[in-house]
């Protein structure tokens, strides 16, 4: 059995809804725009204590946080009449008027696809009450793009694969995974890069198949490729550049509690390193999921709205070299 | 008042001395090289507790360490029919059958001429009753180098000068002391490059002045560079690239602190910049001299001694990671 702890990062379950009735985003009137905010932000208020973020309204910095913390996509940053909702936990999140009337979406650590689904599911059906769904009888939920026509369903899974990444074995899982109908991205979404030897692995294909498919394809997949990442570590700790891998998470670790200035980028490059020397057995550290809530409390709005002002980049440099070398000499044993 | 003591290494002070009758080692004969190693060792031998390294004996390593400790010079590595008498706290040494017949060395920590030479001086007396230096009336001591004719004294002090480094004054620190008479190298002498921004300043005349004249003159140009070297520091304290350095300084010290394998000329470099440090005030270091000591214990036949036999490379690098965090966790605060 796989290690998931140290691979799985998040499991993300997203659903996407239209209003019967009204045009998709991209071809909606201002009026109606308006008419869906309202109609969206009063209903699902109701439901639980949600957070509304009116898009237009929010200052650039609040935006720009919500962006950086996953909680809206960058497209909806300064869009005109959108709107975002997010509950106390900020586990859930929907947004209004994105490419489609609704896109909702529930986030949670580790590997557990029926959590988030059913947590999911649960509200998606009590605002199916409050409003009527573009709905087809032979191609199910309708969206703005084909690619999510059906089901509506994406379930994405968060993966730390440094071994799969320096063995040079992505490419062959890539293809794989898209013959089994899935895809893997950067965590940013569609065309950004790994970060950190972080991808996110989820489903292409929404029609034609059940919920119930796409989470347990999905789940199972996941499970297989943290196996071959296991597989791949054992490796690194015993390959001819086993002491050069060893060696650079130990200085990687050194550099990030010993800076005076520290960039976002290469907090991610060194906090990866950490993160596969915790993997390794090299660094003693209990949960690596930990240096990935340092490293989005160390995101430049973050930091900022820690900060409670605008610092200027260099400031922000010096404030996460500070802050993560006390952070990390707190939890590494 | 300069600080010397973070700026000065140490002093050293060589006497270049031949006996009357014998050609200089270059034209020896092997009977008469002989004849000077016998003469001198079983001389010298009784005036204090030397121990005696016959450079045709010694094995390899041993050789190698003398050297890398700066007790021999490179050219007596192997040399046939020459010796070396190296007191117990290895503070003097005497080479001979070097470029001379003997050489004679003194070395101290810190900033302190009239104590080396003082120390040298006496035990040249007294060899001198042993046997009959080659000495002209106008010209003084006879030596193979007309450089070194006359007194036969070099009077060398080695410095840390980072800061006149990074600040590119060293040409024109070169250009004055060679004005002056005196010139700068590497520390491991002629044509070798400045390693870890350490440099030796030594008098180049030694014909025509008295020794106390040599030693005043190196002492007061000495005593200026190392103020030249405080202002500079200052001004690194608060010049544009202040925390550029202030990071520099921190990330040295954190890789050397956490790596799994550290080759001699990364310590070198990155212990240099620690250095630095401790003399900016950025790391708590009450005596920057440990550094030193430490480089000189982690040169590769010393590894060796201390392990007890010849490790690889690479199991000197990996023995070189351990001693170092280890012993700068220690001396550092």
């Amino acid at each position: 059995m796989a290690n998931l702890t140290n691979t799985v990062i998040s499991t993300r379950v997203r659903l996407a809804r239209n209003i019967e009735g009204y045009a998709f985003p991209s071809h909606l009137g201002e009026r109606q725009a308006k008419e869906i905010v309202r109609l969206v932000t009063s209903g699902v208020a109701r439901l639980d204590e949600f957070k509304i973020y009116y898009m237009d309204k929010v200052s650039e910095a609040e935006a720009l946080s919500l962006k950086e913390n996953h909680l809206i996509s960058p497209n909806l940053v300064g869009k005109r009449n959108s709107a975002a909702l997010i509950n106390g936990d900020e586990s859930v999140s929907i947004m209004v008027n994105e490419e489609d009337h609704l896109r909702e979406q529930c986030i949670v650590k580790g590997l557990d696809l029926k959590l988030a689904y059913g947590a999911m599911s649960r509200i998606d059906n009590s605002i199916s009450k409050l409003m009527k769904f573009a709905y087809d009888e032979q191609l199910g939920f309708l969206t703005a793009c084909p690619t999510n026509l059906g089901t509506g369903l994406r379930a994405s899974v968060m993966l730390f694969l440094p071994a799969i990444t320096i063995n040079r074995m992505m490419p062959r899982v890539v293809k794989s995974i898209s013959h089994l109908g899935l895809t893997v991205r950067g965590i940013y979404g569609e065309g950004s890069q790994a970060e950190g030897y972080t991808y996110q692995i989820s489903n292409e294909v929404t029609l034609g198949v059940s919920e119930g498919e796409i989470i347990a394809r999905v789940n199972d997949i996941v499970k297989k490729v943290c196996a071959l990442e296991e597989a791949e570590r054992n490796e690194l700790k015993t390959c001819s550049s086993a002491l050069d891998i060893h060696d650079e998470t130990l200085r990687s670790y050194g550099i990030l509690t010993n800076c005076a200035k520290l960039s976002t980028s290469e907090l991610i490059a060194y906090s990866a390193n950490v993160k596969l020397g915790a993997c390794l057995g090299y660094i003693k550290l209990a949960d690596i999921s930990q240096i990935d809530e340092l490293v989005v409390k160390m995101r430049p709005s973050n930091i900022n709205n820690a900060s409670g002002r605008e610092l200027t980049p260099l400031e922000r440099d010096v404030y996460r070299a500070q802050y993560t070398a006390k952070f990390l000499k707190k939890i590494v044993e």
